[in-house]
């Protein structure tokens, strides 16, 4: 696979979205699904104007919703032409009742785009449990207007205890062809991923080689969305989408074609940036938290050590708190199981170091001067290796316990 | 090893605490190593008279503070007189001379009970990272009174934000003799131990073969003590000891003699009330939660799905919330990769079923009233085979997060 590129050829697209590339469209409408509220939405469909190469990556929960296998199944065959999604109810656990109504809202959007069923994937986020409203669902595909225009209704409606909607866009240039990709997530509590991650749309309208779009997509992944914590629990639902129609022309990419170093770079900013964001709007979050592992012994060490380090609760609240109680990475670092030298090691908050070897003397009020910030940077190296890893998790507020002691009742 | 009994040869002794057993003696001071506060203490001694065999279990967590790797490199004499402790400072991370200041609070206990130093174990509980105030440690050891009234102060010096402190003792009757086991223990926060725990010394007067006891001590730490989680992260320093002093006569207890039966039974009695007592006071916890999975493909099976479900936040929060919310209770069994069978699986909260193979019509005020209680049950059937274990765990508070928000500052 080609090496990412230098920022340099990406530019950010303003209030770009999932349907920034040439060729896709997306509506939503509020079907009831979710309890009722002012400017609402909770049923959306992303479409691609052509058939679409598809790449998906699955929640690797052993219990996953019945949209999540059907999509798999679906996701097989290479092409997708639309995602079908709805918030509220998340369809896990419904019994046999499951299978047919996600079978059903796949049919739904395929005659609504003129596509095959098996060209459908679909996506239920919300409550385990509960069956899903399918009269409500029945009567809210044919509402739905796909426009150009609907990327930022689609990211609404797709929303649980998100605090805002979102997406975003990205122009790069490969071989004289102009492209652009865009994406859309949600989150945020449940948010652990195995493989892959919440919701996570992305779309291109490159024309990509379907083998070569999995792999890169996969490698994108597995460093950015794959890379985040909100609370250790891994959903049943969670998915990431990726999909090219080939909209804007030019060759098709392939592993070893010229654009594909453009390509890799623009999907990896792309993946991260969306991770960011999922990240800081955590549930009940105030800060994004960065972990730095370096010095590990192999790459899974250090992947290993930084979300463990992330999702550590004694971490989070001591970066809640601004507190420099750095014992605690430490802690959860070995915790990981990843190796360490304690000799060597050393711990930055933000920039001010504050182990080499053994306890240094800080300045405390710098330190907690940098946790303070809505972006906190925690790095440790663990002095035995040179592989290196980023993950991204938020800080654990008394407001997480509150939106989550009471969801269902 | 010999079947656990039933509890009819065990009796309670009231107030009983780690020198209930014959021939054990215990004392603490307040050095000044706690921040200073009414009636604290903050470091103590348990000795016994004589020599005593012991079973000692450690953290796994790759980063382990200097008291942990002496008192496993002292343990594995099999002999040991005493136990010094100290709360406040951990003693993880310290460098070089986190090592010396371990084998000086050895030696300094050693001389107190005229041992040799490698007759005492040493354990430290606090905050990560600051050196020991040894210049505090070496005044106040001298002034430690030991006695056999002094058990409950020791329980009180080995606190950290427990609180309350936590002891209790039994007699049990084998082969015409009666014995008592005694045990003491600190939590509540960082917990989630991985072969041993936080801190919980049990002592018994009776005479037991050094390498049955060991095996049996293991057995019983692995069902009891290593199935708690407070937060699902493990501290540097936890450890788990067992003294058999034999100072109530009597013949050497072992794998095949007839007392092994009674003496297990006793042993997983005090482990198992004592694992309840940590969860019970978790960091903020206002409810211990007892999971039991059931039809479990293996005993591991049953062991990570139990550990993962009393670990997940989302299902803590829900229990913090009386919110009947049943299907984080499948996610977290899902993310422990235990293979279940949806189409059979069982769900109960308290002794209300609300899923058989799809969800229930139940009565969610009747089982929001069973969260509601002190002690909150729940029980899932994964329906793929016979294996079954039992994990304890608490509600997450907003109070945890308060009280890790400025632990150190």
């Amino acid at each position: 696979m080609a090496k990412p590129a230098a920022k340099g050829g990406i530019t950010v697209v303003r209030g770009g979205n999932a349907t920034s590339p040439l060729g896709f469209v997306a509506g939503a409408v509020y079907a009831g699904i979710k309890a009722p509220g002012k400017d609402k939405l909770d049923l959306g469909i992303l479409a691609s104007d052509g058939p679409a190469s598809v790449a998906a990556m699955f929640t690797r929960n052993v219990v996953r919703g019945d949209a999540v296998v059907m999509s798999q199944l679906h996701g097989r065959g290479g092409i997708a032409r639309a995602i079908i999604v709805n918030a509220g109810v998340s369809n896990v656990a419904n019994g046999p009742r499951g299978w047919a109504d996600a079978q059903e809202m796949c049919e739904l959007a395929a005659a609504k785009v003129r596509a095959r069923t098996n060209e459908i994937l679909v996506g239920s986020t919300g409550v385990i449990g509960k069956p899903l409203p399918m009269e409500k669902i029945r009567a809210g595909v044919p509402r739905i207007v796909l426009t150009q225009a609907g990327g930022y209704d689609f990211a609404r409606a797709i929303m649980t205890t998100d605090t805002r909607p979102k997406t975003m866009a990205v122009r790069f240039d490969a071989g004289g062809h102009r492209y652009t990709m865009g994406a859309v997530a949600k989150g945020v509590g449940m948010i652990h991923p195995d493989m892959a991650t919440m919701f996570c749309f992305v779309t291109t309208d490159a024309e990509v080689h379907g083998p070569y779009l999995r792999r890169a997509f996969r490698a994108a992944v597995n460093d950015s969305l794959n890379m985040i914590s909100v609370d250790g629990d891994t959903s049943t639902s969670d998915m990431a989408v990726l999909l090219a129609n080939g909209a804007a022309g030019g060759p098709q990419i392939g592993e070893n074609t010229p654009e594909a170093t453009a390509f890799e770079a623009a999907l990896r900013h792309v993946c991260t940036a969306m991770a960011k964001m999922l990240a800081r709007d955590g549930e009940g979050a105030e800060k994004l938290i960065e972990v730095r592992i370096e010095g590990a012994m192999s790459h899974a060490e250090a992947r290993a050590a930084a979300r463990t380090v992330t999702a550590s609760p004694l971490v989070k609240t001591a970066v809640h708190g601004n507190d420099p109680n750095w014992g605690r990475l430490l802690m959860a670092v070995g915790r990981s199981h990843a190796r360490i030298d304690l000799r060597r090691a050393r711990v930055w908050l933000g920039t001010t170091m504050v182990y080499s070897g053994e306890p240094l003397a800080f300045d405390e009020r710098a330190a907690s001067a940098h946790l303070r910030k809505s972006d906190v940077l925690l790095r440790v190296d663990l002095a035995v290796g040179r592989a290196s890893a980023t993950a991204w998790g938020c800080d654990l507020t008394p407001e997480y316990v509150h939106i989550n002691s009471d969801y269902t009742t």
